[in-house]
């Protein structure tokens, strides 16, 4: 019997939880998964009998040790900052890893040693990154299989509200992070390349350059650059490309107005405010806005706005922003987070709403002189608050992954990311039976 | 004889340096200065026989441990962030130090130590930090002696080029770390506060909002915020104010214009672009302009300007911005540091130019029941390339202080700022005499 071992249990694991017992039985494996929380692991492992659940500290190296151990494979859904020390433990005592995080310079620093010790560090394996890498590079291999050269890539995703359970006026609410969403864009200068000029997007201006982006049967949404596209052509062998460009998704309308929040300060995370555990809503946009005295916080507010060019406020009034009653409490408090206090309660999921994960690739590329264009398209939708859209996109390719890396059908050892055809053919045609599927649209232009 | 000892020569040096030189045959000093390059040293020391001109490297503690063992004063010109360093020595040799820079949290930390040794360690006595809590904790004194309620303080400063030497569209030449201006407002939000209501300015707005200044005989300036004024509350004890600012000078104009770098990212130093050493002017800020096939460089900068409220591009132009041909040929640059380079040859000092320091304190006030309003404002001029107006108005509070430390004539002791009277009025008093003096404006309002 082969030993899974998950570290974190947290909302995003519910899926891939699910995916690993449901075929624990036939594979002959037993999922030992550890959290802090006893409760919350059994609760996903259900009694499942090839299912253990373990509560210790998962950060701590002596208490996860012995079971790292015995481990024939090691899922981390542990935060990012945490991989490099897992994978650290990894090496010495030779298991196979599975993270759906960002690889970090130090884990990569690694890969000679990985390598060596042939073993398996796979990266990047969630939904974005992950679902990104896998559908993108087997259009991109299949182009290149073709004799086509691709001279314009563009890749949005957007982590978004089902259509059914749309019904405030920001088309929005939080289905991840709401404090990574506040703080959203704001790693640095955006770059990317179009037709070989390269383009700097600083924070302030990103929510104001949009792309139009529509999905048959999903409507419109707008694109807003996503931070580094440069490193991207490297990645997936387009190191020549004239165009690559990485976005996020929102519905039309939304950035337009988050972007009154960026142009004031609202969204500033460095300075504490005094006597923030004061603050009403009121009182917090009205300390961003110029002092004038004969004029209102909304009327302030709205000038503010105009110089934007946003002339209707009502997404503002209904959030509550002129609120001058309710206390916020929050102590020694950032705007950013006072805003995420603001946003959370009225951006909060009901019990009922699904969230939305939409995924859009867009190619460019010459072939037998002609110019072609390639659109490929998923939306997936959440089952419920448990197998979310996020959940799902995320636990199943890290399952699958799982799988194919126990079943020894990974050929590749190292750092890794899933962009060769071994990793991502098998975990794309599962994850179409699995409800997780790209529409292609395909044209000459 | 008593021994100073000077670390440091560079610019901001010559009058300090000039100041104590005229004043030690008299006083029976000898004046010690070290820097890295010997003929600089001996360039600002002239021959004068009470000078000696040192030339290690005054980093290395063991190169300048006996030359500090042997002072009765220090006196360190060096950048700020060595500071601290130098002030553990002093401790532990039992030397008095002055250093104009704002003191770091690490040099306040010993203030107990300093002070149970009996020393004193003077800081922020410059012009700004130094000229600007002098002049106004003379005022705030005399307000409070007189029983008055001082109910606002704005406090501007500007480092310019002075009006006979003002001979471009922007009103502006480099009179100071053209770095430290590129970057200025890069600190984090503003901070103030404004009849009780707390108000902050994120760097993006900074350029945006501006305070009107008016000085007889020298006409207008445009004011924006200067980081964080509350902190002054307490350090001018003025703790309960209902209003204090701070801000920076610049020529009406300047401000509204610089935005637009501000706002298209030009201003940013932390990603570093590729192939910036084949950027010419053009390339780089088309770098920053979104793509658009149809419309020039030109076009696009035009676009950009107007949707920021400015409508004529011509000190764009008069910068060279347009240039395509010349290639800027710095590598691994920031967009801050293409900027810098782009502007140092056109704002630079000509042989014959002088700078201007100007200086503007607002005090509101109410007084048996009246309120008052006193502008303190000074304006001073450099005589030439060496004593600039910025090396005279910081050198004399430092050679000032300088003599009343070794003269014995300051009482307090420990980690020091120049707000009490036994400091700021004998060198208020020789600054006048040396032609740094205040108007003030007073009225009933």
């Amino acid at each position: 019997m082969k030993r899974i071992l998950l570290l974190g249990a947290g909302l995003s694991a519910s899926t891939v939880i699910k995916y690993l017992l449901e075929q624990a039985k036939e594979n002959n494996w037993q999922l030992r998964v550890v959290d802090q929380s006893l409760d919350l692991v059994k609760g996903k492992l259900a009694g499942h009998p090839n299912g253990v659940a373990l509560s210790f500290n998962a950060l701590d190296r002596n208490e996860r040790w012995a079971e790292m151990q015995q481990a024939d494979l090691i899922i981390s859904m542990l935060p990012a900052r945490f991989h490099p020390e897992i994978a650290k433990d990894c090496l010495e005592l030779k298991k196979n890893l599975i993270t759906p995080s960002y690889v970090s310079p130090e884990m990569n620093a690694w890969n000679e040693e990985v390598k060596a010790a042939g073993l398996i560090f796979m990266n990047e394996i969630g939904v974005d990154p992950g679902i990104d890498h896998m559908s993108a590079m087997r259009i991109i291999d299949s182009i290149k299989d073709q004799g086509g050269e691709i001279i314009g890539f563009k890749s949005y995703c957007g982590g978004l509200i089902a259509p059914e359970s749309d019904n405030n006026p920001w088309n929005y609410k939080f289905t991840w992070s709401p404090r990574n969403v506040v703080l959203a864009a704001q790693g640095g200068t955006a770059c990317y390349i179009d037709r070989n000029q390269y383009k700097y997007i600083p924070y302030n201006q990103v929510f104001t350059r949009l792309d139009d982006i529509s999905i048959e049967g999903y409507g419109n949404f707008d694109g807003y650059a996503n931070r580094d596209s440069l490193s991207y052509r490297h990645i997936y062998g387009l190191d020549e490309i004239p165009t690559i460009y990485r976005g996020t998704l929102r519905r039309p309308g939304f950035c337009k107005h988050w972007n009154v929040f960026v142009q004031l300060g609202l969204t500033d995370d460095h300075l504490i405010l005094p006597d923030s555990e004061d603050f009403t809503p009121r009182t917090f946009i009205n300390a961003f806005l110029p002092f004038e005295e004969t004029i209102s916080v909304e009327e302030k507010w709205m000038k503010a706005c105009r110089a934007m060019g946003v002339n209707d406020i009502s997404r503002f009034e209904w959030l509550g922003l002129f609120d001058g009653t309710t206390k916020l409490g929050l102590k020694e408090a950032t705007a950013a987070q006072i805003l995420e206090k603001i946003l959370i309660d009225k951006w909060v999921l009901e019990p009922n709403d699904k969230d939305m994960i939409v995924m859009v690739h867009q190619f460019t590329y010459l072939l037998n002189g002609e110019k072609r264009f390639i659109e490929s398209s998923m939306v997936n939708l959440g089952d419920d608050q448990v197998h979310t859209a996020m959940s799902k996109t995320v636990g199943y390719p890290v399952g699958i992954c799982a799988k194919l890396i126990l079943q020894d059908k990974i050929s590749e050892r190292g750092v890794l990311l899933p962009i060769k055809a071994e990793v991502y053919d098998p975990i794309l045609d599962e994850l179409e039976e699995l409800g997780v599927s790209f529409q292609e649209l395909e044209k000459v232009v």
